[in-house]
């Protein structure tokens, strides 16, 4: 949350967010899976070392949620005027999450629509990733944040 | 998790698996969401009927997530041969998700390719859908599973 809320004319294109990092673990991983996404590889370290990840990793939709309250925390999205997304365009689980790694997560904007049919109303295109130590990018979203404008 | 294991193979472009169903809760609602998705009308009973929701929505992610356990527990992937995915093509939140309607989950293989540099996997490309009691799709998501194959 912002201190003063970001309205949709707030957003500039080619702004950058940083919004914050997170190291998963092991536990945390395996707690989140065995309720979602069982895979072996996500919930079993004995197991996750006989796939081809070799050991354990997140489950691509935990590190979602995690980038997800990152944009939440990190100042990217107010609460008092982010109304959601209608989707994505791209979501990709570029590499392997694993436990320890601390990953930096960034907003980029990629540009700026204030609604023609409801003025109230605009959208903010965005690229959302994390990073990880290597400087690699393992998790990269791309979607529509609708955001209300001064005129909502 | 099916009896027997389902390699790419086994899966058929048209092929339809109906994967089950799943009602939320007022309060599953709010405790996902205040966990990872504070918006107030994902979290907030009262703060929701002032927002252009009228009432509490699931966040998106829950249903993500509730349809990636379908997908899990309904039989279309196996815990033995799934081995996860690169990301998704498509998407779409497509009407908000409110307490107490019953969601059906339903998945469509779209098409299946073998890799040819890595014979021993496959990709299943489907969409998954979840659908309210009107018949209205509120959720789709179209993506590669990647699917260990018989000579895998």
């Amino acid at each position: 949350m912002t201190a003063t809320p970001r309205y949709a004319e707030d957003y500039l294109p080619g702004q950058v967010f940083n919004v914050g990092s997170h190291a998963f673990s092991a536990a945390e991983i395996i707690a989140f899976s065995s309720e979602w996404d069982p895979h072996p590889f996500h919930i079993n370290e004995e197991a996750a070392r006989q796939t081809m990840f070799g050991g354990l990793i997140a489950s691509g939709w935990h590190t979602a949620l995690v980038m997800m309250r990152m944009m939440h925390q990190g100042g990217f999205l107010s609460l008092e005027t982010s109304i959601g997304s209608p989707g994505h365009e791209e979501l990709k689980w570029l590499r392997p999450v694993r436990p320890g790694e601390l990953l930096r997560g960034q907003v980029v904007v990629n540009s700026v629509r204030i609604s023609k049919s409801r003025p109230e109303m605009g959208f903010v295109n965005n690229t959302a990733t994390l990073t990880n130590p290597s400087g690699e990018v393992v998790y990269s979203l791309t979607s529509n944040a609708i955001i209300k404008t001064r005129a909502g």
